[in-house]
């Protein structure tokens, strides 16, 4: 099975896409966290509405492709991610946007409240970060190298609260504060 | 024309489409009030999250099928109404549903927020009366016959009006709702 | 009927109305839309509010100066869809515009939660280009010509997707964020 | 004056008016409040909607047959108080309808976010009882003996307060709870 | 009672009230509108929670002092309005002020959903002008002079849209839109 | 100070104050914890709106009559928990009642969201009980007996949660369940 | 791989917990359905806020007793699903419970809005069935023949749909909903 | 006691944590009240979710320590205060902080909404301020001279509210808002 990891190592495991570009940056961080814990993923841009025989196909061929996982995002009435879960038999995550009017919670409750049997596991609203976090724990439960790194993730997390609580005992708040600025 | 309507009447001009036979009651409305005012209907119950190729293949053959209008309704993360509008070409109603946790609020949310490109015609939470005569107002943007029945129906509502507020300057208010138990 | 709609073309076929200047941006976009559709359309700024009676005189005439859809744009308390939708017999929009306190969930609600018997198709927060293109496909229902441009517009939006895709797959997205800036 | 005040005292000085007589439970307590009082009203069930020219007469007329106040309850999408007070010049006092989806949150955002120019007086989601003593507040502003009845009605409020700690005070909570059953 | 109204118009007949400087750009409005009619009003800074005791003082005092109407400013959880109308006994106009965490909903909830026995008169969020303008109207029940001063203003209200849908006519949306940049 | 704090015990310490009998039962479950705990407190129905004159003399002579705390609860506008931390020096815990139209959202902002200088201690929605256990809490900060109950009081709690689990892992899950009809 | 995979299949894969029994219908249909798919589990009643240490050795037992994912359930103030995943290193899935007074809104926002660096996969409010379905796609990223499964399971549901339409298309609407009755 | 409570108000009596460094700016309000009032107190950084250890620690330690109360901020998925509420058997103060997407609701949900038995002491979102009164208030319910100081604390706040009254009163209202721009 090792030698199987190896290869399969050098496919995409996880899926990354959005309707639109404009979903980038919230999406970039789902790959960055993915790409420091060795994750190999594949981008794409692909609209459920404006092409919906180009998403159907994505969909359909991503198990074959050899995605594990899916990261979707969307804003508004936020129709990827379901539309994934209901055709990618694996884990699909959902990430609302952030709305300008309604704040993200129509992105939420489009991606979250899915009828019983699709589910799609939702995360904060522009919760790019921790959705790749999340695409990684899935995979370590079958990859004891992966949840290492991950534990490794979480101590160099714990430390850096360590450290600015220290920088706080050291300093006082209001000179920290002034650092702040 | 007047021939080709003809025909057309005989053929359903409006989908009614639902994910689950739980929305029927409301989805029922639209289809008294379209029956009510002559126009033929096909209703199914097609979910696009538990067999998407079927739901597909509806949304596709719509247009050949002769549909003018496709009514759909849902609920929840209600992605029904946006796929259907993402494939067909001409008005898609959207029917949001009441929900026991949100109100509806996640149903209407999903609806009415489609992004640019993609419109969906939303109506109010369980309004499937309303869709119908959307729907219907719809088709009497070319059908002056239909847009007479529409107007017989405004005079209708009309009436009812009056009649109980005739009832309620004859009566007084205390006997009226003693009236309504 | 084809020297009919020759001559029909020349008539504005939707009416746009709006209650405050303010809301011109959004409505505009509608405007863009039609045009681009070949779609003659008349704009006007007209307040349920603070001239009933101009508005009254404009929902009365809408039909006979041979409006198939009125365009009604509001906010707050949004109440000029609604009392265009009492009056004139075929299909109103209405965009509930985003408003500061409550992000056009005032709008919204005021616009979408009609009472039976008065429907308004309502499209997104701010979804100025979505009113427009619901009325083409309303129009659409019985003009194939315009129902052939419509084709021709989703084929351009896909194109739009599948380019940004392209470009995604050949500049990676870090170099695709950088060019965003 | 005093001898135009008795003969104004026949006729009524507010008007209450609803759109559907669902919401007469709730309309009903502020006749009581008024009657309890000695203003005379007067009720009538119009829908802005459904009979627009019926309300328009309604509206434009109430200032000659006397009216000072308007009482105007609606649900939903709630226009009738707002469309009141565009052509009514006096107070209108808008009653938000708790509704059955959105809890009367849509009725209350449409009846109290009125725009610059026309405000409405909103009371309380089913406020009924406060929608009459708000009209007799105003009209307490020119009638110094409503003003005192006003004020006696007052302190029967807190009479009825004081008599329920009484009680409170000597059968203790456990009591008092069980006599509540 | 001429020579009466004479003397009051000399003394305010309105009380303007917020508990903290920071609602006076709001409340400023209401007072603009009420100089505009012609009617005087006093204008006072004081917090119901900070010297709940000046407050008590300040809501006895008002009939005495010959306010009619009280016009309360508060926000978030904006007690002010409600106990105005507590010890006051004619009307107390409430304007729920915009927040930055909950857009007024908490201001808007905590002015308007008083319990029965104790109406406020609740305006829109930020509604300084309307508030202003309701005052007017309540005084205009028993002022004629101010309701026809009140239906001039409504005429000059509604003279602006038509210019604004006259310059609209003339210049086009586009040259309109450029205009307001 | 031992002697001291018997004779304090034979005084309330605890002052539980509500706007209406409606929420008794609310209330009472903050008083069954306090008497759990040894507590005295003292129940009584005043209302800020309705007898502004008699809260404010019960706000006065709280600290007088030995309250350390007081629990108020109020629905809707519920302005009693802030009116008496304007007055009151020491703690107030406010708590919300569910309503029926907001579902108790707007209890909760006009009781949380108080301006800057007044805090209220608030609790849940309808959260009697753990206002008792907070008056307790605060009470134990200078009372290390209570404090030892208290400490008992959440080891029961403990069991009780523990003894549920240890019925879970002997009958399973469905058996728990029927025995939960 | 294989026979490990046995022995594994004899311990449990999946924690089920909830802070509450009264949370327990929801939970079982998470169990129900992971042994209809054939997944073992282990469901536990432990709350985070009544009995911390408990929580903290469940939590950090978890991976030691072969747990590959926790399916977490919790109403209101929910904090077990997070705190779940701020010590168990693999995938944590949130159930937020529907409460009466907020509807679940507490509850979701509570799970769904965790903060960069430790995620829960939210499913809809009282989603338990889908949670039970995440875990196993979960799982099927390594167990071909769990996958396998799913989609034999997915088949099912897809027949159960095509069953519920061909019923409508031969009864018809009036029938079909005469039979839900 | 004396004696004893000099030596006491040399070790810190309040605990001020929070989870990120971001709440600072809101945390350092109530360090800075509790500063002006007199009472020592201890600020720390940690996070309930990165470093469950440390918090642990940190919370059960917290009684030995010698604090009375403790603060503690959160934002999003806001657990720190319940846990510390968990484990810390005296006041647990909890501020909710303002969150870009849902303004503070899922911050205040998550710490206000306890279930039964284990209260926090919930203020405003963004109330650091009010936490730090809440903290001297509860202190002072053992501390009549932190009672005093209280007591002088709210008078000057009601100075400074009638000096601003006063500058309306000489100025005018439209010279007191050009001075504050």
């Amino acid at each position: 099975m090792a030698d199987m990891n190896k290869s399969e190592k050098n496919m995409p495991q996880v899926g990354i896409v959005m309707g639109s570009d404009s979903d980038m940056p919230v999406m970039a961080r789902a790959a960055d966290v993915l790409e420091e814990l060795g994750i190999p993923c594949e981008m794409a841009i692909i609209s459920a509405h404006r092409e919906p025989d180009v998403f159907f196909s994505y969909a359909k061929s991503a198990e074959e492709k050899g995605f594990k996982v899916i990261i979707a995002g969307a804003g508004m009435a936020a129709h990827l991610p379901g539309m994934c879960a209901a055709i990618f038999p694996m884990p699909v995550i959902g990430i609302p946007m952030h709305t300008s009017s309604l704040g993200g919670r129509d992105s939420l409750y489009s991606i979250v409240q899915m009828p019983s049997g699709i589910p799609v596991a939702t995360v904060a609203i522009n919760g790019g970060a921790n959705a790749g976090l999340l695409a990684a724990r899935i995979l370590a439960t079958s990859d004891p190298e992966l949840l290492k790194r991950l534990k490794e993730y979480s101590v160099k997390m714990k430390e850096q609260v360590e450290a600015k609580d220290a920088r706080l005992q050291t300093e006082g708040y209001r000179a920290y504060l002034e650092g702040m600025k």
